[in-house]
C-alpha cells in the first residue's frame, strides 16, 4: 500500500523554483506542480548580453518543460497566478485553483521606479527577454537614426548619448557593453557618423558604483569603464526621465536611450498574502525559509527576506536563490521523513561583474580578482552555470566568434508587436 | 579629373537588392544608397525553421550594414519609402527625398488573402521574423493549453489541430516540421497529453501539392508527409477562417492554429508607379529588367514580372532574385561604359523542399532527387547560401544538435509586445 500523495506547488521557474523542483522531482509519494507565466527558464545574469546583441534569446533561456522532463513527478503548467489563498491552501490561477500540501513561492523581483512609474516607457528595465530585445532595438535604432541625421548635430549628439541608471553589476555590465559596441562592433559599419562619437553615461545615486563589492574593486571597475569611454557619475540622483533624456544632479542630459538598472521590488504576489513584508515587498521568512505561522509555505530567492547568522538579509543573487530553493525542498523531505527542519545557511559563491569584453571584477570570500583574469573566471563560471549543454556550446562559439571578429551575432532590430499582423515585407523598402 | 558621380538608389535589402549593391559597391564614380525598412537581410528559405523553433532569428538574418561594410561606395539607410516620383527621379521617404540617376526596386512580395484580409489575424503568413516568432508562439502555446485542458476533449482536439493553408514549398515544409515537432521534440515533455494526438492538415486548392515541381516529386512528398502523419487535402478551397478554425471543402475544421502559406502579391509600392502591373501586382519589365519607357528604373526579384525566352514569367525564387539583382546592376555598368545592355537569362539552380528532418524533394534541370539524399543536398545548399560564416557555423551546430537529440534550440514563447513595458517578472508565476 502507498502512503497518501503529498502535493507540492512551486510558483516560479527561476533558479530557486527550478532547483526546488529538481530536489523533489523523483521522490516517491511527492507530486510537484510548477507554475510559471513563461514557458522558459531565463539565465538572468547574461540578459545584458542579449540586450547588447551579443547573444540570442534562446542562448540564455530554455523551456522549463524540457529541463524537468526527466523528473517524472513534476508537472509544468504555463499559467498566471491570481492570488494565494493561505487559509484554504490553494493557489488561485486563471484556470482551476490548485490545492497544495506544501507551497514554494519563488516569484523573483521586478524593476522599481521609486514611485515614478511614468519613467518606465522612457527607461525600460532589464529583467525579461522582451525588455532585452527592446533595449537592443532602441540602441541599434539610435545609431541608424544618427546615420541619417546629417544636418542636426544636436539631435545627432542626443541620439548617440546612452544613459544607464544604476551602478550595480547590471548597470556596469550594460554601460561597458554599449561603449564597447559603439567603439568596435559598429565602428566600420557607418558612413556619415563615427560611432566613437557616442557618449555613455553611468549614473549612480550612491557614493560609488558596485556598492556590494569591496571598494578597491569598484575603483578598478571605474577605471576600466573610463578607459572604455564611459562617464561614471556617482552621488548623482535622477530627478526626471522623459522622451528627451534625463535630469540628474542639476544637469539636463539629452539622450535618446535611457536604460533603468536601479532598484528592484519583489513580485506583487507577496502583497496579497497578508503577511509581513520588508520595504522592497519581500516576504519575511524564518531561517527555515517558511513564513512564520505557515510551516507549509516557503518563500525563496529574490522574493524572500531571510536573515543570515549575523542578522543581515541575504542579497538577491542567483546562487542564493538556487541554494534556498534546494534547502526549502529538503525541509519538505525532512518533514515527510519525520526529521527536524534545517535552517538555511549560504555557501558563498562570490560576486562578479564583467566590464566590456576583456575585463571584470570579482570577489570570492577574501579573494579579489580584476582585469583579464577576472574576466576569464567570469566567462567560465557563467558558461558552466548556463543550463543545457547546447546552450553552453552555442554561447562559447558565439563569444569566441565575436571576440575574434568584433562582430555581433544578433544585431537585429525586430519590429514592435503592432507589426506582427502586418503582412510580410522583408527586403522591402516601404 | 573625375567623371560626375552616378547616384544609384536600391530599395530593398533582400537577395536581389543586396546582390545589386555588391556589384556596384566598389565601382569608381558610382554612389549607391540602399534603403530598407529593416536593418537586416533575411534568408527567407529558412524562415519556417524559425517558426518551428529549430533556429534563432539571428541564424537566418544578418545586418545589411555589416554585410555591405566592405563596399565603400554603399550607404545603407534604415527608412520607409513613401512613394517613387518617376518623372522627378526621386525616392520619397519619411525623411528627405533621395534623387537618383538609376533606381533598382527590389521590394519583394507579401502574403495575399484573396481579398479576405479579415482572415489574417487568425492565419498569419510567414514572410517576416515577427510572423515566424508569432507562429512559434501560437504552436507552442497550443500545446501548453492542451496540457492544461484535461476535462474538455473537444477543446483539446481543437488545440492540437494545426492547419497549414497552401501546398507550396513553404506549406509543405511547415506541415512536415509541425508533425515532426509534435511527434519527437515534444513527445516526452508533456504529462497529461500525448503530442502524437496532434493533427496536422495541409490544405491545397490545386489538384496536387508542389505544383511547380514535377508530378512524381509531388507524389513522393505527399507520401513522406503522410508517413509523418500529415493529412494532405488537395483540390480543397478554404471558404472561411476565424478564431475557431477553418471551413474547407464543405467541412468545418476546429483548429486553434492556422498558418497561411497560400498566395502572395507584390509590394504595394508598385501600384504607386503608374506603370503596367500583372494581377499579382508585379511590375512588368523588359528582358533588360527595366520598366518600358524608364530605362533608368529597374525592377528585380519577386516584385518583377519578367518573361523568359519561352515567354513565361520567372518564378519567385531566391536564385532568380539574386541573379536579376546582379544583372540589373551590370546593365547600369554597361551604360556607364557605353556598352549595350544584356537581356536577363536565368541560370537554373533548381528547386527544393524539405520534409521533416530527414527527407526532401528536389529537381535540378532534368534531374530529380527524393528522400534522404535530397535532404542532404537541401541541407548543403541552404547552409552554403546562408550569409556569413558565423551563421553557417551556428546553423550547422544547432541542426546537428537537434538532429541528434530531437531537442529544439529555440523553443521560447516570447510575450506579445504590449508586455514590453510591463515590469520584469521572469521566474514569476503571476
Amino acid at each position: 500500500m502507498t502512503e497518501p500523495v503529498c502535493r507540492v506547488v512551486i510558483v516560479g521557474g527561476g533558479f530557486a523554483g527550478l532547483n526546488a523542483a529538481k530536489v523533489l522531482g523523483n521522490v516517491q509519494g511527492v507530486e510537484v506542480t510548477l507554475l510559471d507565466s513563461r514557458n522558459y527558464h531565463l539565465f538572468q545574469p547574461l540578459l545584458y548580453q542579449v540586450a547588447m546583441a551579443g547573444l540570442n534569446p534562446s542562448d540564455i533561456a530554455s523551456p522549463i518543460r524540457s529541463m524537468l522532463a526527466r523528473y517524472r513527478n513534476v508537472r509544468v503548467l504555463l499559467d498566471e497566478v491570481v492570488t494565494i489563498d493561505l487559509p484554504r491552501r490553494q493557489v488561485v490561477t486563471r484556470d482551476d485553483p490548485l490545492p497544495y500540501d506544501y507551497l514554494i513561492l519563488a516569484c523573483g523581483t521586478q524593476h522599481a521606479y521609486f514611485g515614478r512609474d511614468e519613467w518606465e516607457p522612457h527607461a525600460p528595465g532589464l529583467k525579461t527577454l522582451e525588455q532585452a530585445t527592446e533595449i537592443r532595438r532602441r540602441v541599434l535604432t539610435a545609431f541608424e537614426e544618427a546615420e541619417k541625421c546629417t544636418d542636426d548635430p544636436e539631435r545627432r549628439r542626443q541620439l548617440l548619448t546612452f544613459v544607464v541608471v544604476g551602478g550595480g553589476p547590471t548597470g556596469v555590465e550594460l554601460a561597458g557593453a554599449i561603449a564597447e559596441m559603439s567603439r568596435f562592433t559598429l565602428a566600420h559599419d557607418f558612413r556619415s557618423i563615427d560611432p566613437r562619437m557616442s557618449q555613455v553615461i553611468l549614473v549612480e545615486g550612491g557614493a560609488r558604483i558596485l556598492g556590494a563589492f569591496a571598494e578597491p574593486l569598484a575603483d578598478n571597475a571605474s577605471r576600466s569603464l573610463a578607459r572604455l569611454g564611459v562617464q561614471v557619475w556617482t552621488s548623482c540622483l535622477v530627478t526626471s526621465v522623459d522622451a528627451n533624456g534625463i535630469e540628474a544632479c542639476e544637469k539636463s542630459v539629452p539622450a535618446a536611450t535611457v536604460i533603468w538598472a536601479a532598484g528592484v521590488e519583489a513580485s506583487p504576489l507577496g502583497r496579497g498574502l497578508g503577511v509581513p513584508l520588508d520595504p522592497q515587498g519581500r516576504v519575511h521568512v524564518e531561517r527555515t525559509l517558511n513564513i512564520r505561522g505557515y510551516p507549509e509555505v516557503f518563500v525563496v530567492g529574490d522574493q524572500a527576506h531571510c536573515l543570515d547568522e549575523e542578522g543581515n538579509p541575504y542579497p538577491g543573487l542567483a546562487p542564493v536563490a538556487l541554494q534556498q530553493g534546494r534547502s526549502a525542498a529538503r525541509n519538505i523531505l525532512r518533514d515527510l521523513a519525520g526529521r527536524p527542519r534545517r535552517e538555511f545557511s549560504y555557501l558563498d559563491k562570490g560576486m562578479m561583474a564583467a566590464i566590456g569584453r576583456s575585463k571584470a571584477v570579482g570577489q570570492f570570500r577574501k579573494m579579489r580578482f580584476t582585469g583579464f583574469i577576472a574576466w576569464l573566471a567570469w566567462l567560465l563560471v557563467h558558461i558552466y552555470y548556463l543550463t543545457g549543454f547546447a546552450n553552453r556550446l552555442m554561447v562559447v562559439l558565439q563569444w569566441g566568434w565575436s571576440y575574434l571578429t568584433f562582430k555581433r551575432g544578433a544585431r537585429l532590430i525586430t519590429q514592435p508587436d503592432w507589426r506582427l499582423y502586418k503582412r510580410g515585407r522583408s527586403g522591402d523598402g516601404r
